[in-house]
């Protein structure tokens, strides 16, 4: 079946801007010609990461469909040299051609 | 094999406190006989969800794997009659005994 392709073009980066700006990244990425979108962010930015997924399927892909969602923890280190722990999420969205 | 249980019991439903406290809630839950707990969410509460679950498989239960993650929109509708919809997620965390 189809192979998991991780080029950096199809992941979706979510910060601190609002769910549109991330919503239209991954349409734009579907439109594109992308079976497959993942949306990455830590910390804050995750429920803003499941507001984009949830709209681009609600709204503008409806054939698209969450294929996996993985939950892990990064280590960042700040300037100081201190590590915290931040938790991420990874939501892969697939549109499958053709069906 | 097990059958779903979606009892009461198992759902721990996260809101405005830290993550400790939802981690406890977990925790206690796995100590008190459940091979199964749910993790349940809504908007901004969800980042503080995947904390709780990322700290209770990292620290607390670490033979606990997530089985599964959902998320979906749910429509809420306020005082003055206006909905709106809100992002939400489910993580199932399981424990299998004996294994």
């Amino acid at each position: 079946m189809a192979e998991e392709r991780r080029t950096d073009e199809n992941v979706i980066y979510v910060g601190r801007k609002p769910p549109m700006s991330y919503v239209l990244a991954v349409v734009t990425q579907f439109n594109s010609g992308s079976e497959e979108v993942i949306i990455k962010a830590r910390g804050r930015a995750i429920s803003t990461a499941v507001d984009a997924a949830e709209i681009v399927r609600n709204r503008f892909v409806t054939d698209a469909k969450v294929k996996e969602i993985k939950i892990s923890t990064e280590s960042l280190t700040n300037e100081e040299g201190r590590t915290s722990n931040v938790s991420s999420i990874e939501i892969c969205l697939t549109k499958k051609k053709g069906k």
